[in-house]
């Protein structure tokens, strides 16, 4: 099938594939900018929204764009599984799955009525910013970072594993020594200062009061100070071995939508499918 | 001793020793994912407990856990010392010791009535946490991890000594300058207040409120914001010079019971006893 | 035209080039270190003029000392503009825009008066500190670490996009769990604590105050933690990677007064006019 | 009279130099304990008179402690002084004025009475800490750090000379913005308001309340975050760039008291006479 498809003449999907899916032809180009300023468009909205003085003047206004903006999505997100030759494979890709989030809140909105559940759908609408990322997916410094992080996971695991057990016995240690009436009213809420310490974050909500709390805070501090060298050193030591910067094609596969194929791959990684 | 070891056939000790010690049988992973997830709740468990709120409903639940899980890991522990050709060696080694802390508080509350100080014991068991990390080591990363920090240990101690004497002598001066009106009551507060600067967590309980104060204040700030990259380029340049991965077995000694031993290894690094 | 120049004798627009736009002579030496005190005084005087209690006392003087700094750079400006080959391409020179810039606001405060209008005219004049870079630009150094930061900056911006997604929806989050009672009145305010939280600042002006939101701040602040390794690795790894110091010239061009050209240059890169 | 001095056997200032200054013999290994005991005992007890309540109850003994400490410091400063072969060279050295101004605060207070001026006089015998480090100098990786810092000194000053400006110039759009109402009464104060943000630490004792403000905060916080990653990748990459560790002898010159001598030096590199 491959073989008869890569002697084919180019027909409507062919050119609609082109333009939706890759950035490599001027429509394609134009297609993704004007996305991107729609997606970004309609984030705003939602952050608007949410302000109580501007909902009272203009909430009719982003009441119109909040449709305007999930229609338009939703004609592209039926483009995308008309033209592409496989849309099963497409429909539970990580980005297939974002598409169809970014349109369901504000459906679900019109059966399920109430203020409170609306706006927990508006949040995975968010998600939709995700997909601005397509492009910078194409820069290849993406992959080359993504590779870099991938290869220093294990040791960050450990790391992760590591500062979660010095949270769980400082943060204790700390509800002994400062007790509920300092601020410190159970394991859970010392823990949740020792994180808010050892990540020099300090909001400054909770803090100790008794000489031994403030010495143990002291060590804390210090040791959260000089454990911010370990994740840096491991990600910096990964950098430096990475082999310098490989060019990654822009053209998505024509079957599954798959994107991220070396610049001279002439066959999906993914599906196999020709390029 | 370890000649006949070796030739004598799978007793019902090696068994248990495989499945208790080792995470290369299908037998001994089942058992270190259930002794991982007993771990944890009996964790979650004692922190529980320390919430005002959920210890007034389901105090006595909590508290019949609290003696299943320790009834569970002396079971453990008693067994581990059993199996071992060498238990004596076991005990003293700090994965035992850490093993017999973890059920020694239960026991302690029961001739030591009173609220504070069986508080106290609990904070103990806590470390029963780091007994999650023997799946850590088997992964290799973390011996790598360590190696790193250790050839950079020295480093990190000078760096460690230059910051306490920065923050000893710009605490003295805080508190000369700004005096105990402002907060800055004694040398050891204003000390305490210079390594919340110096180390960017900054609560914010106490803080500098004349002109020089705040004039050196800054000075410490980006003091502390600049000297952040010693420790890390300290350890960044270990991580750089380390060696690539080299795989650490799952096989623990069945005589001590140390663990760690390279993959090709043959005997203990610990006793000499065969592997 | 070039070759011309070159042969010439040095009459006295050679003499002020050298001293205006050069370092190399006693001349252009001494005029440097005395515009840049001029900077630093003329800078000094807009902060304190800032402060009501000197202002009050002092306030004639620092009004003088604004004028007399003002003509002065004025003067060093038409000076520069008249000894310069190319006139235009200075004036429209980054650091061109900057010397006019640094001379305006004083004067428009004669047309516009009022006080509000008239502050944001002086931090504009601030600008004028950037001057005081024109030596840091002769150290060679400077170049280094701005071919290392664009080397690394295709690298920086995708992270800067994945830190932006993640704070705009984690900030969303908190909005909805927290909501507008714990201070968390809107999704443009969320996104601002969760600014201050993933990068470590803290203010505690809004924290949290739910379980579940301590929670979700435990997590974005381990996560801020845990990814200033990545701008940090990538730095690393382009400084590593950066090749042994190269002098710069501290010659300008003699046409357009383009700096920063390399010690065996003969002509600039700039205008291409012989140096 | 080098030579001479080579051949000379063992007289008593030899002796007591080999104690005294040197760390090799059993003799001056002890001296160097008793020492550094000494010294932190002497700055804890300034430590614990600056506490109103202690100083109360013990002020006597730690008034006794302080002139005991003092008087031992001035026996050990003049046998310094005495036993060396250059007394002036040492006098003028860094380690020997620390040593005066480590003793001289005690006798001043005699003369200026009065509680306020005693406390600073007080502040300057912490110096005496530094002395702690004349351990760490005989590390090696002391001068090691050491040599990785001073090849990035150029570096690190143009990135500080960039911080300062940025912060000057962010602190007054921040002060034109907020204005008085909000915190931000002076540029200087918003400039230090600029350094608490950019450098993480965020104390919140002043924190933006307007939206354009936020905006700001949030740009800046941001900005903070990423340019850490520029004096990490400095030293970082200097410290990758450092060649192995080379042992330092901690031997002291007999002549002028320097240290620090490679383990292979005949002469000192100071003063040039025989070790």
């Amino acid at each position: 099938m491959t073989k008869d498809y890569s002697k084919a003449g180019k027909n409507w999907k062919d050119i609609l594939h082109e333009i939706i899916f890759e950035a490599d032809t001027p429509g394609g180009k134009v297609f993704d900018v004007i996305l991107l300023i729609a997606i970004i468009l309609s984030v705003v909205a939602v952050m608007l929204e949410s302000v109580a003085k501007i909902k009272l003047e203009y909430g009719h206004v982003l009441y119109i764009a909040e449709w305007v903006f999930t229609i338009l999505f939703t004609i592209e997100y039926v483009t995308r599984l008309l033209i592409v030759t496989r849309p099963f494979k497409y429909a539970i890709s990580f980005l297939g799955i974002i598409d169809l989030l970014s349109v369901i809140p504000t459906y679900l909105s019109l059966i399920f009525v109430g203020a409170q559940s609306l706006l927990v759908i508006r949040s995975i609408r968010l998600l939709r910013v995700f997909r601005v990322f397509k492009l910078a997916r194409f820069l290849g410094e993406a992959s080359q970072l993504m590779s870099a992080l991938k290869a220093s996971r294990p040791k960050i695991i450990v790391f992760i594993g590591a500062v979660f057990t010095m949270v769980v016995i400082l943060g204790t240690l700390m509800y002994l020594i400062e007790g509920g009436e300092n601020g410190f009213t159970s394991i859970p809420k010392s823990i949740y200062w020792a994180v808010v310490t050892l990540t020099t974050v300090g909001y400054g909500d909770i803090a100790p009061q008794t000489v031994l709390g403030q010495g143990l805070a002291t060590l804390i501090m210090i040791l959260g100070y000089g454990i911010i060298a370990v994740p840096t050193g491991i990600v910096s030591a990964e950098m430096t071995r990475q082999k310098p910067y490989s060019p990654v094609s822009t053209q998505a596969c024509p079957h599954c939508g798959a994107e991220g194929h070396d610049s001279d791959a002439a066959y999906c990684k993914k599906c196999g499918g020709h390029l």
